[in-house]
């Protein structure tokens, strides 16, 4: 490889850029740590002084990422990266580094402060209107959001091919993808799953009694920690705790977190969060090494991050095999409540479509389309198609047509979800998109390892997780996301997969022709 | 008060330095809750990932607080805040700014990190030397951080009255405490101490079994939670954790943390721990708030620190009012391993005095003997008056001479402190200082709350946490550690109220005329 270009004497630019691309990277993971401390040790009195900590890190951080040194550095290296090979890890990070930095000085430090004020009087506002279910009160919050999200939008004119607010907004969350592609391909899905949802609600419903019951909490949380240690997950560096809503963080190499909540009337709030946490742990725990303290060391996007919760989760975890694997588990501690459930009974429970208000409670089928009614709304939004009057008339109407469910208030409706009143535009596609990668990589998985469902059904993972790590995990951030979909899913995002997936799967639980 | 000098338009410059030091302190924090995971939540995995991260921001912290632009901002508030009242915060809080400021500056960054490195150097090579009590395989480090120490020192040349390079170690630790003083206090108190222990080796020895035999972990955790819920720390702002070696740290306002640890077979591990380190955490938690994420937002120096953990543990945990408070608590936990020990053998127990090998084990009376010898040794080695190649055998003559004991092997002499190992010249007569402060400040509680006796035998402990806030916690660092002794104790650093402190005490235990 040409030597890199050097600033002064015997240091070398690439050198300086590492050096100053780790310290971003130490001060955004300690700023992970400060909040998972605070959602899962943190004395309640702690609060007012975590805010103040967070918003320092945050920036600082910000501060460091956008100084003019570091574009200084970036350009002086950009000729230099171009005559690398394409892959070279040296390539993808200057290449990363310069969109990283471009778009974050697009934006002026009183907007960015703006937005982060207005989300956090805006979530506040939220869990008063939601407890409420007063939605007139919180009409001002979204005002202001999506005011200063069309003002954020406004900073990526002439960025890449960006055409549109809402093609700015998404970017922030799945570089490189664009409102049409997604568009589309919610769509497909939204009409591709409908029909599926109509003959599963002809058919014979399913008993899921045996989830539901008196689980005791002491023993959920031996059982959880028997089941993540089963996970391929490296021992000693991770750890499971509990929190009000699960979430997964990574601290740093050698350090993965997941949290998981009881329930101490349903044994799958527990069993299925920490797989779907695991998940997304795996994948930050599969990045190699040698991209660690870089730009690209960390999962490409938000839809490729569910993709891997959801795969854990969704694929192996309600897959037929793993809980084979896992029946034996759950009755010997909780044999009672399971009663005499067979692991086929147990499958079927843990696979049942029950069309629903409330998106984070939704079954595999239905939750995609909470989530192409949410983005088809906050794109009508955000474009100015869709009045905030009018939202929960949209909102409710959609459901009713969408899920068949009727919406009695706005708390169980429009008010259910934090995004929007965090000013999160452009976040709940994500979700959906990560259930079509995940379809898309369990085809490919099956077809290249010969014995995946016999080692699933043996408890034996760490095949899987191999062969993900070597065509996903490894490749941190290195690659845009479309380009990792050619490298990885061998072509682009499909919305077949998953249907064929949901198709196939609840063809077996429905008994469906 | 005079309007402060302003920077530019209608921006105040003092409001500016707030802002400054308010992200100085923000860092600081962060850092320690790094730190605080780091020893009792981090997956052993995420070390070398924890260390980088700690030292990004420790040179981020490092760099904001010795900026050019803060020095000059500081220059410009010097003579505004010299027109200002000499307590009011304002005034406090720029002459502690402006000396930590210059403190700071003097400090080459080269040497600073030749420091970090060969502490951390130090520390794992003194790990093995101690497993293996090599001490000549420790000398090399030891070597090289005394010559660090003393090249640190010489950047303190015409600082204020520092006159020797230990003169300089001192001062971070005990801001303002010279040597000679500390010489002098120490010399006093060593020879204060060794005629009544005499009398107490020649005594009828005390039975100190109540406290030892099997005390199930859980149980103790339980007990612990109760006595540490019992102390005056408010509900809410404060968690109690478990690691190696016990400690506390704050994080913020309403955020303190303890850690203990659990002996199975003896209780007092646990026990005195709890008090020492909550005590330590009340001391934190009682800062006026108004000067938080300030300089001055802290307590004042390791001596008065110090004096705020015995105080709780020996003062009033191993007092007997105390111990009348507690004995039925810890006889409803542990009703077999108490057997039928009153209050007063219970009492006896907790002050039963050992000489022996080991610092941290030691009882409150011989524990100044360790220090006192610690503080003449590397006191002798930083001004060359001892060769490395001697240590050895002058810790173990002196440990004959001042406690009467035989050192078998350098793991048990030495070897066993870790603070050497990681450069740390000046720390260990903090240790001691904090004993006489905490025996000064005590008999002026007895004078000054009539009913302090009763109070405690009530386990009503808020009125002695209200005292000592009034008179110690809420100045912070707003005044310098010999200034606050004026003020507090009214006068200097005392040896003889500790003397007397362990006469009246041991006197009892002991039963001497």
């Amino acid at each position: 490889m040409p030597e890199p270009p050097s600033e002064a004497g015997d240091g070398s630019a690439y050198a300086e850029l590492r050096e100053r691309f780790g310290e971003i990277s130490d001060l955004g993971r300690a700023r992970a740590l400060l909040a998972w401390d605070e959602r899962t040790m943190m004395p309640p009195g702690g609060a007012a002084a975590r805010a103040e900590q967070t918003a320092t890190l945050v920036r600082v951080r910000h501060e460091r990422l956008t100084s003019d040194d570091l574009g200084r550095l970036l350009e002086g290296l950009r000729d230099w990266s171009e005559g690398l090979e394409y892959d070279s890890n040296e390539a993808c990070m200057i290449r990363a580094a310069l969109r990283e930095w471009e778009k974050a000085r697009r934006v002026p430090g009183d907007l960015r402060a703006e937005l982060a004020r207005a989300a956090s009087i805006g979530e506040t506002a939220w869990e008063t209107a939601r407890r409420e279910s007063d939605y007139a009160a919180f009409v001002p919050h979204l005002e202001r959001n999506l005011e200063l999200a069309r003002r954020y939008a406004e900073c990526f004119e002439g960025f890449e091919d960006v055409g549109s607010a809402y093609d700015a907004l998404l970017d922030d969350y799945e570089p490189g993808m664009r409102t049409a592609e997604m568009r589309a391909l919610l769509g497909r899905l939204r009409d591709g799953l409908r029909p599926l949802l109509e003959a599963v609600r002809a058919a014979d419903q399913v008993d899921d009694a045996p989830l539901h019951g008196a689980f005791p909490v002491e023993i959920q949380r031996e059982l959880m920690r028997e089941l993540a240690s089963a996970l391929p997950l490296e021992p000693g560096s991770w750890r499971l705790d509990e929190s009000t809503h699960p979430f997964s963080t990574s601290i740093g190499e050698g350090d993965v977190r997941i949290t998981t909540r009881h329930d101490p009337a349903y044994i799958g709030a527990a069993l299925w969060s920490v797989l779907h946490e695991a998940g997304h742990g795996i994948y930050e725990a599969g990045t190699d090494p040698a991209l660690r303290r870089t730009p690209i060391g960390h999962p490409v996007s938000l839809g490729f991050h569910e993709s891997q919760s959801r795969l854990w989760e969704n694929w192996v975890g309600r897959g037929r095999a793993y809980i084979e694997w896992l029946h034996p588990r759950l009755a010997a501690a909780f044999p009672d409540q399971l009663g005499g459930a067979t692991a086929e009974d147990l499958f079927r429970a843990a696979n049942r479509v029950e069309p629903s208000l409330i998106r984070v409670e939704a079954d595999e089928l239905t939750y995609n389309l909470h989530i192409a009614l949410r983005f088809e709304l906050e794109l009508e939004l955000i474009e100015g198609e869709l009045e905030l009057a009018e939202l929960p008339q949209a909102w409710n109407a959609r459901m009713a047509a969408y899920l068949g469910v009727e919406v009695p208030d706005d708390a169980r409706g429009v008010l259910q979800d934090v995004h929007w009143a965090a000013g999160a535009f452009g976040y709940f596609p994500t979700y959906a998109l990560g259930n079509l990668i995940a379809a898309q990589l369990w085809e490919l998985a099956g077809a290249e390892i010969a014995e995946l469902d016999a080692q699933v059904r043996a408890g034996e993972l760490a095949p899987l997780r191999e062969w993900l790590g070597r065509r996903l995990y490894r490749h941190g951030a290195k690659f845009m996301p479309r380009e990792l979909a050619e490298r990885v899913l061998g072509g682009s995002f499909e919305v077949a997969p998953l249907v064929r997936h949901l198709e196939h799967k609840l063809g077996e639980v429905y008994r469906l022709d």
